[in-house]
């Protein structure tokens, strides 16, 4: 077994980029050795710095019974609605939708506080409010409203009404379109919801404790938890939450400034052309996001430069080259946005490498977990069968107290593999048998299909979102739509079979990220994964139920909803039916050459995988990650450039003092995801009450710029 | 004698103000007591956080006669050509000069430095470079380019020629025009340019002895050559250097991108609506200029707050009040550049407010001087006059050992009042003689009134200018347009006497200030007052002839200067004529009620000077000064609000750090005037090279954009 650790610790590419949030505790012990007058505090300061988990020693972490109080899913079900109607707002406006997992536990701490405040006034206070019940809430608010997210009312489910379907040219028979009510769709919703919970819990630890992955959401919300509960007389503790409290207001008030200016679309600060209007056209750009510096600051270097390298040549080369090839490979004259033109290599290339890499890891674990089961099934050992608690072994004992303690509560309360794997069988086999009832195209063999390749692109998506803090959950969606929708055929009501193919996706792809996220978050605030999971279950089915009759209250409300041109046009429903659409006519309707494209890229993914894994000690650590490098395929370079930016930052404080940015580091950038976190509620309330920003900061060619201001004063 | 001193230092509350810097390094002695263990080095350079002077206090500081060396006339004579071009050039084109002090201070040490370099290397350096040397090189720069500038050849004078009088409708006989001949523009040139040169003398120790004014410009210029020249082995300083030039690479680049978005007017981070677009046509914004933020951070708190409260009651209530007047005290429709209309009162109260201020220092200065005069002449004492080179009282002992040093070298090498007061009536003289014959319309009396009054002036803007660094001197060149144009009557050739007479005063007035800001920073780097004089005459001698050839040089070689819609438009010249205009009509041509705000204001600012003087000691620090309340009344809050910022940022870099704010302020304050005005440079070349910028960053509201986006993409 100490083999296969060792192989697991050097062989694994991945772990090595990753561990380096633990080598840095390391370093961080090493320089306060030799920088002993460094800081002006005492001898104990210089022993927090090591440890989180030191501070709060005497806080005894409550069973994960007594984590799940009444007054919690009180709070969570209040701020579901809250939140579901928020997300359901912009589904139906906008179609953009901020992550609200850091105003969940601002707003949790904060409604759970005044409430035991006034009992403790009142000496009626029995239960102190912990961490840990802080993430419950957190986690539960999250998986209530990543429902009105997941449950595609902006996108696939609406995009299957008759509203959508008649504004579409083809395929709107009645085949290919289903009139929405509130009973089916609660229905579908509690049928597709679940069963991303089962396949989370296997993956857990793989992500967590195995490839220590980032999830910088989670692990920004988790630094936000821990310093609202910070035990009084923690010096240096104080002097990070004052850190972070300085930087996330800054990040509030960055984002709330930058909304003036944000009047009409490619106005303010985000879309600010730092290299050009050249460089801006191909999203070469630095947005000013505080969220993506501070995602830059907590994840490795490696995970950065990945980005970049993925994104110069994406949008640097190989997009400009093809775009060279318009009216050859592709019709001239296609929107942007087209899967038949440009934009279709752009999708259908980097889920080509994603898959590349998700499916090499996946392959591996499984390989690993095998090959582990069975020698501690020959060596007839009962004992756990987890590597990191064994303390007998070098790299247990290097390991820091944080990580000990933490590791050793996530494994405590475990969630028994049969019942997650008992829990996922069951479900698909329900889901195969009715959800074909409700949608006739739908077969069961395909809800079995999409059941089998399922655990593989979760996998993908939640390994994707801990590196990088992406999830591409409605990437995923369109992947199926395509699937399926090409196997069922336009004449069978492909159209209907793919879109509902996609929910079905989408919501096994989505839980999976968000719950990782929040299992970080656990993981962080000594959480049991257990009370984790019931708070997620129970959060799930009240968003089964809240979601649905958020959204039939706007669609009773509002006559000209997803009318185009009205207030809620709802855009995203139209784009995933002319998906669809596209989709019924097969994989070859994509452009040239892609899916040749595809094979190529898709291999090289699990070659640059290999090398990682099997090239020499020395390089390999340098070689970027294929995972990584695929999502601003997608998306575009301006991302990338920020978390760069974030990069750079940390990399010149460690080099200007390596002490201080250890200990202040990850709070300031908590800080900056925060803050900006926050700001995503106010706004969406803003927008919600329809006030729309004064002013647009644009940016015009200086010779576009004549002409308009002879437009204005003529 | 004491009771004078003691009267002086309790009593004049501009010197309470501004003894700050003094009063900052006696507290930062006391911090760096009691925090001894506050910074981590070694003792010895805690004492150097007291003393820029004790770091050179081994370099010996050459005899004024050996600070002028040739080669430093020859640099001079080069940059001087250089810095004409490019002023010359910006007259014609923008109208806008930015200040080129820093640039020349730069140049000047490079220059010499790889000369000397060379030299000694070649083992040939006999006489090293000094900062007095490279101080003597930055005056003499200043001094020619300066006339460039005050020669008006972009306003005033080339106001005179036909081809800015053919454009204008009045006024355009041959009475009030002049032909412009190389000739007597060299003559002109030649008479009234020296002038200024013998009113600064006296000014030059009131202003920076006794008023201890800032210069915040020439500060900054000193800061830098002193830090070029700082001895190897000076800690701290080394430390200062560093963060100078970290501030200035910061604020050069910034200034670098900030270019990019400028194609256009109103465009760019110096268009900036920060506080929404009302605010900003009331011109209340932060316009991210470096140079003002560092201004703030040199200047006394006062004087940053006195700024801003006379922006806001000036842009925040008085104009918008008073345009609620328009179409009864003015005609509706006017420009807001016309003086008919509101920007009449903006000019001629601010005028009033600033002559108040300036007239009462100045007979404060006079009594003082001639009640300290006649007391010496009693007590037949015919020791040096000179208060602070007194060294038995008790305050001189307390002086800190930089101010002891600078002010000893700084009065050593004497300017005798006999030469400045002879050679200001001897030139007077020559003036009124012979410029009657250059321009027939004026005549001698007119000369003579001007010369009269115009010491009052220069102190006034020299002293403002040593407040906030504005020179105000077109502003006067203005008054003076009017003055002697009404006087002199349309009939009688009123608009070309109304001009001449604007550049007799700009001249005066624009090298008073700039002289006391070269003062400044010899005071700074030991330079001896009389070195720099001698710079200072032949650097104007240079400039009298360099700044017309180069004149001559563009008005020939391109036919369409001067006239509208051509690259050589040289707005500022039908400006001024049509200033000289309104002005052969008199003061009474003003809008209604202008006059009577101007003798309300003219008085309130004297009284608030005598509250200042007079009144209980505990609040009249906390009266602002009208000098500063009244230079936005005209500008701007735009500065203001800079200059706040610049305030703001040191006061809580105070409150959290006294010792490193009160080490590092000065530094990093330089730094940021410093690096904007080496970008002056580069920028003015791109200028003259017809490179423009290619973005320009709009602000346009909610309503205009959605117009403007449906006029782009219709």
């Amino acid at each position: 077994m100490a083999a296969t650790r060792e192989d697991e610790a050097t062989g694994n590419g991945y772990s090595e980029g990753l561990r380096e949030p633990e080598e840095q505790v390391l370093n961080q012990r090493k320089g306060m050795v030799q920088q002993k007058n460094g800081l002006e505090d005492d001898e104990s300061e210089k022993k927090e710095v090591l440890s989180i988990e030191m501070i709060f020693k005497d806080k005894e972490v409550p069973t994960w019974r007594s984590q799940l109080t009444i007054r919690a899913f009180v709070v969570s079900f209040v701020l579901g609605i809250l939140f579901s109607v928020i997300v359901m707002k912009l589904n139906l406006t906008s179609g953009i939708i901020p992550s609200l997992n850091v105003s969940a536990g601002l707003l949790g701490f904060f409604f759970i506080k005044v409430w035991t405040a006034f009992l403790d006034r009142s000496g009626l206070l029995k239960v102190p409010f912990t961490r840990q019940e802080n993430t419950v809430i957190q986690t539960c608010v999250v998986a209530t409203s990543g429902i009105a997210f997941s449950g595609g009312f902006g996108s696939y489910l609406f995009a299957m009404s008759e509203t959508i379907s008649k504004q579409a040219t083809e395929a709107n028979d009645s085949q290919n379109t289903k009139s929405l009510s509130l009973g089916w769709i609660i229905g579908f919703l509690f049928i597709v919801s679940f069963i991303g919970l089962f396949s989370v819990v296997p993956l857990r630890k793989i992500m967590i404790i195995d490839y220590k992955l980032i999830y910088p959401s989670g692990t920004a919300t988790a630094h936000l938890i821990n310093s609202f509960h910070t035990p009084q007389g923690a010096k240096l503790a104080k002097k990070q939450v004052k850190e972070l409290g300085k930087f996330l207001s800054f990040s509030f008030l960055w984002g709330f400034f930058q909304w003036f200016f944000t009047a009409g679309d490619d106005c303010g600060f985000i879309s600010f052309p730092s290299f050009g209007l050249k460089a801006y056209k191909n999203k070469f750009y630095f947005d000013f996001s505080a969220t993506y510096v501070g995602v830059g600051m907590i994840c490795p270097h490696i995970i950065n430069i990945s980005l970049l390298v993925g994104a110069i040549l994406s949008w640097g080369l190989m997009w400009p080259l093809i775009e060279t090839q318009e009216g050859h490979w592709y019709k001239s004259g296609l929107s942007s946005s087209n899967l038949h033109g440009i934009q279709g290599y752009r999708v259908f290339i980097a889920i080509a490498v994603i898959l590349g890499d998700g499916l090499y890891n996946f392959i591996k674990v499984i390989t690993k977990t095998s090959v582990e089961l069975a020698k501690q099934l020959q060596n007839k050992d009962p004992a756990t069968i987890l590597p990191l608690a064994d303390k007998g072994s070098p790299e247990a004992k290097a390991a820091s107290f944080d990580d000990q303690r933490r590791t050793q509560l996530f494994l405590k309360d475990q969630i028994p593999s049969w019942l997650a794997l008992g829990g996922y069988v069951i479900i698909a086999a329900i889901a195969a048998g009715t959800l074909p009832q409700i949608f006739s195209p739908l077969k069961w063999y395909h809800v079995l299909v999409i059941y089998i390749f399922a655990p593989v692109l979760a996998f993908c998506n939640a390994y994707g979102c801990g590196l990088t803090d992406w999830s591409l959950a409605s990437t995923y969606g369109k992947l199926a739509i395509f699937a399926i929708g090409a196997w069922a055929g336009k004449d069978q009501g492909g159209v209907l079979a793919g879109l509902a193919a996609c929910g079905v996706m989408m919501n096994i792809v989505s839980t999976a990220s968000d719950l990782s996220q929040d299992f970080k978050t656990g993981y962080l605030t000594l959480a049991s994964p257990r009370s984790m999971f019931v708070s997620q279950v129970i959060g799930t089915a009240m968003g089964c139920v809240i979601s649905p009759c958020v959204f039939w209250l706007f669609y009773k409300a509002f006559d000209d909803i997803g009318t185009p041109d009205s207030e809620y046009s709802a855009p995203y429903a139209l784009v995933y039916r002319n998906i669809a659409i596209l989709g019924v006519e097969g994989f070859y309707s994509l452009p040239k050459n892609c899916l040749t494209i595809c094979y190529i890229l898709f291999a090289g993914a699990i070659i640059i995988n290999a090398l990682r894994d099997f090239g020499p000690k020395r390089w390999t650590k340098y070689i970027p990650l294929p995972m990584a490098m695929a999502i601003p395929f997608y998306l575009g370079p301006y991302f990338a450039i920020d978390m760069c930016v974030g990069s750079l930052i940390l990399f010149i404080w460690e080099k200007m003092d390596k002490v201080k940015a250890d200990a202040f580091g990850p709070a300031v950038a908590s800080g900056l995801i925060c803050g900006d976190g926050i700001w995503a509620l106010p706004s969406s309330i803003l927008a919600l009450a329809g006030v729309k920003p004064p002013i647009c900061m644009k940016f015009l060619s200086r010779a576009t710029n004549v002409k308009v201001d002879k437009f204005l004063n003529p």
